[in-house]
């Protein structure tokens, strides 16, 4: 039954990170953990630098975040993490050296899709990047 | 005048490729550039692996490898990099281990906006993810 | 003066709606207009059904209302109606016979681009589709 | 079996269309029918102004025709018109008095979710618009 699953906590999403190559690379740091909703930082590192003119992260790190966000905000009604089946992103504002502010939240749940979105914003709080994807959240009998 | 702009060669994308701590990361090799066309690869490393019981490589690299390969398919209209506006990506396959080959096209050109796709095959010649993303091409005077 | 620029009211965006003849054929009606916010509500007729067996609402209309909702959002900002540069729309839930209540909010705004996002309810509250977009919002001199 | 379903026809589509409100107001003409192509006109009329100052197409027509062309691009494959999962649309041209010549084409097909893209063109070849959607396949049993 749906309501004898667990809920996911903090220490739940932060195992699955710690578990991950790619996103303990991305230094995720998880803060809050609810139904619909997730809160994260990102450790800046080298690697991130786009243009070394211009010092700035490149947008697949955005995305990476954004993604992992969106679908992460889905974690309690999907059971665990699932398939990305689509991504939007918006770039709103160079994203210069520093660690990200990442929040994901659901906008609707479904049997078989579901859709979340994210937003990315600087130490300062400035709103870098959002965006919004499609997941396949199928109920494995 | 436009037409003195010299061309852009598979020399000088990687060069720039070069350059870039991110992209030198994503291993990328630029194999043809020409008007509204780029064709690459990225080389696997182990920090793509999402899920270690799975070993997929991570949403994020390929959104990543999407964003430059529709970038760079503009770089003769736009004279370089350009400012991702926004970018959507599908996810086709789970992406495993293994380099990427990952093609750029140029879709309409513009004075300020300009739009570019991108898509991204394992090395069997899967289809793993496809995108299009709108860039901001203003001529600088 | 930007700052003399006047706020656009429910009166004025419903003048541009009633000279406009597709935005009449929408039967849209304004009912909250400020910065960065719009509310209205569009009135269904036999014309949008796309299946006569389900009767359903086709898509092509909940796209049409979240791109003027997203777009005057952003009317303030802009000072008129803009060029929709891409909008991306997700389908929530089957559209039944009925008007739409629509949602426009501004995500961010700048110089050259803004984006704006929307939202479409059944006179139930149900959540049918969302979206967001993004526009050229070019100061022009 | 799945090679016992007939292939749809110029005329099979040519039904659905006229037996829906909406598709017959839209002015579809389909042209050509085959496996992950379809190619079709819309036809003008003057309830798709939205703007009387600039006479353009109102977007919303364009991700009409859009949305239609990418999901009967499918009909093979899912045997019917589907759910469309999400959708994104790129504005390239403004779009004047005048039918519209309209493509579709499979991007990839799979057994729950599958994706297509479309072009809108003017009847003087100008790209007007094209966008791609993310559509539900899943095979009933």
């Amino acid at each position: 039954m749906s309501d004898t699953v667990p809920v996911k906590t903090v220490a739940d999403v932060q195992a699955i990170v710690d578990r991950s190559a790619y996103l303990t690379w991305l230094g995720l740091r998880i803060e809050r953990v609810e139904p619909g909703i997730i809160d994260l930082k990102a450790t800046w590192r080298p690697e991130w630098v786009a243009n070394p003119d211009i010092g700035q992260t490149q947008g697949g790190i955005l995305a990476s975040v954004l993604d992992f966000a969106a679908n992460f905000a889905l974690i309690d009604h999907a059971g665990g993490p699932v398939p990305t089946v689509d991504l939007r992103i918006d770039y709103h504002r160079l994203a210069k050296q520093g660690d990200l502010v990442v929040q994901g939240r659901a906008i609707k749940t479904g049997r078989q899709i579901s859709w979340a979105e994210a937003t990315v914003f600087d130490q300062q709080g400035n709103l870098l990047a959002s965006g919004r994807g499609t997941f396949m959240t199928v109920q494995k009998p």
